[in-house]
């Protein structure tokens, strides 16, 4: 064996410690009281907005140095903080500080016939990692439901916002202190080695649950990777089918919103299927209104036809487009035969996240509920509405797109794990084995 | 590149097609009324006993080029098949057809203030795959809950019990075709190679979700190569903490339960913790009472000293006998200062399995209880009852030592994920883009 290179060995050694002072800060969260952890929001809060200037002078830096390597404006945006946004990240450690507690939360309680007592128990995870990229508000947003779900956070942001990181990360651990927590129940990973990520996804004893959110790169890093639990997020690759008994105006209505009004976020739609029997009453409406709002229509040859032949602008599909979340003013289009094909192309191309019918038809709607394999299937309505504020869940830590554990939003009780609590007077399951008279055959 | 080896290849291709027919066969299943699904369930056991001489065949065929191989006792024992388990196995399919079907179950409903109507709804998985070392009730088990569960199951059997295996899952996919199902809703996988277990842990998108059943090795080899989500099972070490102020006649009939009722299996017990103020009282009663029963004591300074005033037998241990699952009449004793000490060492050597405390004072149980980080947590009774008929779930699919998604006795419900259906007119999440006088500003 080769000598083991002293960068990667240092590396390991920090990041292994960081993790040891999260796991060992664990225990005093997970003991907290809901008014302990809800001072320690608040005063989150204060010391950020104390700390503005400093604050926003590191994300200055952060957003200047990304803007001399070229980066898009887009990510840009995204990396940028002002006090407006500051002050709505101070709005949300207040959001999560008035939800209810989900830590100690008794599922289920029932008395054996033996006697014995069960309870089953929330109870924190101990150490969730949050691996995310450039947005800054994910680094507060995550800490806050961490810690009210009693857990410490592991933190590993983007590079690119490595200072503004530093310095929110900074400031609600002086709010930690001032409450009387360890600093490092919320700990930013520094090191600016990528090989960072895989030290915490295979953390095992270290970390309880790894959270990526980010592109399809960082996802499907962290699940090829991980040897710790993951809850995938995000990747949407969202439909919206028109079935041939559609309400042709709810369905232009409805293609709008969930292509237009925020293309760049995960519940969004990405392709339009429409059954072949209402693509020439709906795809000429739906085409202006898309095409007029700047959406680039992508359509398959029976769609292109249409458009044409209403002078709506729009190119070819092909394969990757239906296979692709494009994230912008995008849209694929396809008409089907019928609903087993929409079926079929969901299947095949879905990312399991949001997908929608439009029909007033009770059967088409009830298959398609029942047979489409996503975390939040819509009958006559936006696939916009996948999101813990929208279902009324409060804040949100992600969408799941995988089938264990958390799926669609994940709010606070998904942020923690069950334990059996089991209470007796003595009792055993196997025959008696000690003891005098009462001693029974084996 | 080098050309693939052909062999590989196959073998890939014949697991593709195999997963491919049991994903294709999971839609049926999962669609299935639950009196279908019971009444496949009870052909399941008719064609099993119709069968038996077939069956029983197979099996000897197994036990005896098993033995010839050298195979330990314990391990042929759990190979062989008998009229009478044979008949426990049907008996089991009976109960898993009388238990409440989770499949359509709502766990929540309610209606946003936009009207939409929000259900979280129990679906299935669509296919589970099962990897299981030498027991052929798996098989039978392992096939009836993943249908009850309303997915399909894949499974993969040890090589030792192959022929077993095949003349169950014969008899059941005839039950299968009987009632009209595809029979790869119950799939086995024959291939010799070792490596097919490597394919089933990385098939992205043909199976939805991996347990392993077995040892040590075979959990953490999927661990470590999976990419499908996993519910790990199993791994007991488990502790039994004598408290200071323990019942001590209590503390010894809850000692012999644990370790002695049934070794060999996850929710026995291996280490014995004791506080130091109870060793004199405890350790000469429990040690004659565990010896007398044929129990090998291995122990720490201080119980050995103590055993050895007392004419108990016991030898040292080591640190690797506290890490062991022994699975075996063997039990390491270790004397403690107080609870902290016990708690540090659960947390050191313990799987998150079961853990049990002996105790009459209900602060050291409560601290107990809340700070043992383990499935199924237990006051003055013993470990044992971590079983999913024990806690009263019926049958069970193992028992997960893991965080997410499910945490001990993996019941029916466990066996299915969730689904939010929504439900609308036509509600959108952005400002009306599109149609005439309604139009809001942007």
């Amino acid at each position: 064996m080769s000598s083991p290179d002293p960068a990667i060995a240092a590396r390991k050694a920090e990041v292994e410690a960081l993790l040891r002072a999260a796991r060992a800060a664990a225990g005093a969260v997970g003991r907290a009281e809901t008014e302990t952890k809800n001072a320690v929001l608040r005063t989150m809060g204060e010391v950020l907005w104390r700390e503005r200037e400093a604050i926003l002078a590191a994300n200055a830096e952060d957003v200047r140095e990304a803007a001399g390597r070229g980066t898009p404006r887009a990510r840009l945006d995204r990396l940028t903080l002002t006090e407006g946004r500051l002050r709505s990240m101070i709005e949300g450690l207040e959001a999560v500080a008035a939800l209810p507690d989900p830590v100690g939360r008794v599922a289920a309680a029932w008395t054996r016939p033996n006697g014995l007592r069960i309870e089953k128990v929330h109870v924190p995870f101990g150490v969730i990692a949050i691996i995310y990229e450039a947005r800054p508000n994910v680094t507060v947003d995550a800490a806050a439901l961490a810690l009210k779900a009693g857990s410490a956070v592991v933190l590993r942001g983007s590079r690119d916002a490595l200072r503004t990181n530093s310095a929110l990360v900074a400031a609600l651990q002086a709010a930690l202190e001032a409450r009387g927590f360890p600093p490092s129940a919320v700990t930013l990973i520094k090191r600016p080695e990528r090989e960072v990520v895989d030290d915490l996804i295979t953390a095992r004893g270290l970390i309880d649950l790894v959270i990526p959110r980010g592109g399809a790169g960082l996802i499907r890093r962290v699940v090829d990777g991980a040897r710790v639990p993951v809850i995938e997020t995000g990747i949407g690759n969202n439909h919206l089918y028109v079935d041939r008994a559609a309400d042709v105006a709810m369905a232009v209505r409805l293609a709008v919103d969930a292509k237009v009004d925020r293309p760049s976020v995960c519940n969004a739609i990405e392709t339009l299927l429409v059954h072949r029997e209402i693509a020439e009453a709906f795809l000429p409406e739906a085409g202006r209104a898309l095409s007029g709002l700047g959406v680039e229509l992508r359509a398959c040859p029976r769609a292109l036809e249409i458009f044409a032949a209403h002078g709506i602008p729009a190119r070819p599909a092909t394969d990757e487009d239906y296979a692709e979340e494009f994230l912008d003013l995008i849209l694929a289009v396809r008409v089907v035969d019928d609903l087993d094909e929409a079926l079929q192309h969901i299947a095949r191309y879905g990312t399991n996240h949001s997908e929608a019918i439009v029909t007033d038809d009770p059967e088409a709607a009830r298959r398609f509920l029942t047979e489409v394999d996503a975390a939040a299937v819509y009958h006559n309505a936006s696939t916009r509405f996948t999101d813990g504020g929208e279902f009324g869940f409060g804040a949100e830590m992600g969408i799941s797109t995988q089938k264990l554990h958390a799926r669609g939003p994940v709010g606070l009780p998904e942020l923690t794990t069950v334990r059996y609590r089991i209470v007796g007077h003595g009792q055993i399951r196997g025959p008696e084995r000690v003891g005098g008279g009462e001693r029974l055959p084996v």
